[in-house]
């Protein structure tokens, strides 16, 4: 098995488009991939951009912010945020990783705590069943929130996210099931930015596997929490994660192939098809949009500081 | 484990609808399913019909026969017709498993010798390979060109085909996974005609699984050849197949689930959205619609004819 530019031994085989490549080309192979995508999506203006990578100390984000520091010109500022969630010993090991990165790439780190900046932690969430939202949703709903008002307030431009194709499919795949029709005009690589407070997201591993990314972090040394978090995941959405690496296990490319049908036809189908219902978009107190009065973090501040005692 | 209806003991949990039944009362739901089905999608109209229904001796279209036959009002005739494709030991079976469905219900029966019609079997081709397309696809063309030319001469008025939900699924999957919009513009429970040649083609176990139909001809003592085709389907295919089942085993009705939101919401967005390639359409010799100027089945038969010597 050799590699198919150098001929030396190869050191990965990718099914999908038939390549056996040495730690080298593989490394080049896949920031030109990234690179590409960027492109591809207009994801980054080169000529300067201001962009917040959320980083968990995890193997997504933390290869994202190496890939992008590598790639990205100096134009381009890459910054990492780190939300401290309060979840016991997991919390803590996250950060040490994320500085171990910085010692390495050398790139601006910012901590929001959140039981300091709003009065609660997840683990506080954890204790108080506040819905019957799962666990990790509620943490989604949250994260997005703060990334979104911090990238704000602070003067980004963009946030970029490390999401792989094997999420993103997993995702898609869910959606078309359960005709998620609100969901399939939206998805996709890059959300646009909307007045006046959202700001754009991008997911510039949108086509990268989960397969090359842990050879790329394995390749490039980059250090990273193996364990995932205690409250973890859904299990449905692991269950079907699987299936869809087991549909790419015997139709090789099919998962990329997928998400690239739904990018270039089934959504502007869809877009022209359906019109999302958006109903009226209001403004909460705390600025963010919403479709009632109170925008969903604002729900979850108020009920479970309510239910720790801490307001009436 | 009781029957949710008669409280005896259950002998079958349809998992994705939540479903206990004992054999008596699973044959009225599923016989009532078919209905329903034929129904919603307007497939037969109940005040007369002339209904050919391909048999092969096999699972599916036997037990549609025997489910048409039993749940049709009189006014509508189900006739059966059998091509003999001239497969050794394998053919003979098939006639013979429905006859015994025959003696059974009572119906009537058209048989066709491909070998004495047109000059050539099933068994020619396997053993002259005239093109790279697998042997299953070639014979696909030349029974659905077969029962289209005879229903017309014969003057029928509907096919009716075995294709159970999860054929049509992972029909479904593959061209959602290959961007086929040709196929998915046109996919569903019900091909209307099309003047001046082309007779309706119906499914009606469209929404029935394959663990449903199994347990029906079980339960009604169903004579069926369970032996498959010795040139069998597509290894790909059957890849495809079982990573549905496998979807459907850790997320119950989501292959319903799929196939519905297709039919409801995704074929009319693309129907929208794209015009379907559908380029000039001729007349063959034969009186069938052809893209070029000869259709797919005079061109195998014109093929085969030459290698065997039969003709110049």
């Amino acid at each position: 098995m050799k590699c198919k530019i150098c001929k030396q031994p190869a050191t990965i085989y990718l099914k999908y488009c038939g390549l056996r490549l040495c730690d080298e080309h593989f490394i080049q192979f896949l920031e030109r991939k990234v690179q590409r995508t960027i492109k591809k999506y207009k994801m980054i203006d080169p000529e300067g951009e201001r962009i917040l990578v959320p980083l968990s100390g995890g193997k997504d984000s933390q290869s994202l912010m190496y890939i992008l520091k590598t790639i990205l010109p100096e134009e381009v500022q890459v910054i990492g945020f780190h939300i401290n969630l309060g979840i016991p010993n997991s919390s803590e090991k996250s950060l040490r990783f994320i500085n171990k990165l910085q010692d390495i790439l050398g790139f601006e780190l910012q901590v929001l705590d959140l039981k300091k900046e709003h009065g609660f932690s997840i683990q506080d969430l954890y204790e108080h069943r506040i819905s019957r939202r799962p666990i990790c949703a509620i943490c989604g709903t949250i994260k997005r929130y703060v990334f979104n008002q911090e990238a704000k307030k602070r003067g980004f431009t963009k946030i970029a996210t490390g999401h792989l194709l094997d999420d993103e499919v997993t995702v898609l795949m869910s959606n078309l099931i359960e005709n998620n029709m609100d969901q399939l005009v939206r998805g996709g690589p890059m959300l646009p930015a909307r007045e006046p407070n959202i700001i754009a997201r991008i997911k510039p591993l949108y086509e990268v596997s989960e397969l090359e990314t842990r050879k790329y972090a394995e390749v490039r040394s980059i250090p990273y929490l193996t364990e995932s978090c205690p409250y973890d995941v859904k299990a449905s959405t692991k269950r079907l994660k699987k299936v869809m690496k087991h549909l790419e296990e015997i139709r090789p490319n099919s998962n990329l192939s997928l998400i690239r049908a739904y990018i270039s036809s089934y959504k502007p189908a869809f877009r022209d098809h359906f019109t999302p219902s958006m109903g009226s978009i209001n403004e909460c107190a705390c600025g963010a949009p919403t479709s009632g009065e109170t925008c969903n973090f604002c729900w979850i501040k108020t009920k479970i500081l309510q239910e720790m005692g801490q307001v009436e």
